[in-house]
């Protein structure tokens, strides 16, 4: 059996990555693929690549190398829950709903099922094809849609409150594009998109090379 | 003298989360912070929060802690460009429109002065602000504006020959939102906004803790 509490954040991004591959090298009609073709496209050593796999418990033919579809299946039945993650985002501004249009349905096993804000005008309506619920109703939403994961889309001064409310609601996996560095209990994981930081790296970079 | 050279993507990084806390702090009206302070509200040590500021020259009082005015002001000067950086954005759908309404001013040393769009009904109309112009005429306004950091916001299987444009029209600081890993050459920094990856990387984490 694997034991997948030993699998390492960077592992499971890595994953993540090889299995978008996978589904271009399928729609290519690519039947085998070898480690150092999955490295050479995510920017990895095929090292890396064998590794990553074998944390799975998947090993290829060295002769053939990977089965694409196999494979793709293997790493879909270890990232992906066996029934669908229901998600839940907070904040239907611009950028949430740009978000709710650009996630939604782009991954089969999780669905965007409630979207929530603090502008009357919004809530009770369907945006985007989600329906929008006023704050207050969180909890009680998570609680009957079984919400398991948050995405957090406010301003960075109203970040860590709605971060405080999702956990409090028993949410243990956060996406947050505000601009605001959230404290959050052990065992609750925040994927960070930070796209005003993300800028200033480039332009450093571009500047200093 | 500093040697730029030498500081790590991850300091650069840190450096603009500090910026950040540092506005907050300001607008606060706090005066003095010690390193302990501002470890605590970016999640990291005090130990690296001093080691990243003597990097780029600066060291505070024990007693009082650093100035935050000052502190403020000199990661500024690090991080910024003396002139403005120009910066274009490719893809100018709902993603696009939402990063150019949500980046539009937030930086001040930071000016998005250029969109590109394929589609005939986008180009040469001013979006969110901006002027949008056919992907034809990219590298004749980089030349012209003098853009150095490039947006891609297309769709993954376009994202490679927009990168290979921008590389190829000078510019060497990417920010990519595509759900694509980029080959670029050595010189070329890119950072990576993978919303997918992230929701899955949360989503995983949710489950299994």
């Amino acid at each position: 059996m694997i034991k997948t509490s030993h699998i390492s954040e960077r592992t499971i991004g890595r994953l993540s990555l090889y299995r978008r591959l996978l589904h271009q090298l399928q729609a290519d009609e690519k039947v085998n693929v070898f480690s150092h073709e999955i490295a050479q496209l995510s920017g990895v050593t095929a090292a890396q690549v064998r590794r990553d796999l074998m944390a799975i418990g998947y090993s290829g033919s060295s002769v053939h190398g990977y089965d694409v579809y196999q494979l793709n299946d293997s790493i879909s039945r270890f990232l992906d829950a066996p029934q669908i993650q229901n998600v839940a985002l907070v904040g239907v501004g611009n950028l949430g709903q740009a978000v709710l249009t650009y996630l939604s349905g782009r991954r089969p096993k999780l669905s965007i099922v409630a979207a929530f804000d603090k502008n009357p005008v919004k809530v009770n309506r369907v945006i985007n094809g989600c329906r929008c619920y006023p704050m207050n109703e969180f909890a009680a939403q998570v609680q009957q849609q079984k919400i398991e994961v948050g995405i957090i889309a406010v301003p960075g001064s109203e970040a860590q409150a709605v971060c405080d409310t999702m956990v409090a609601s028993g949410i243990r996996g956060i996406v947050n594009f505000a601009p605001a560095t959230l404290k959050t209990p052990t065992g609750v994981h925040v994927e960070v998109l930070d796209m005003a930081v993300s800028l200033e790296k480039a332009a450093y970079f571009a500047r200093i090379g």
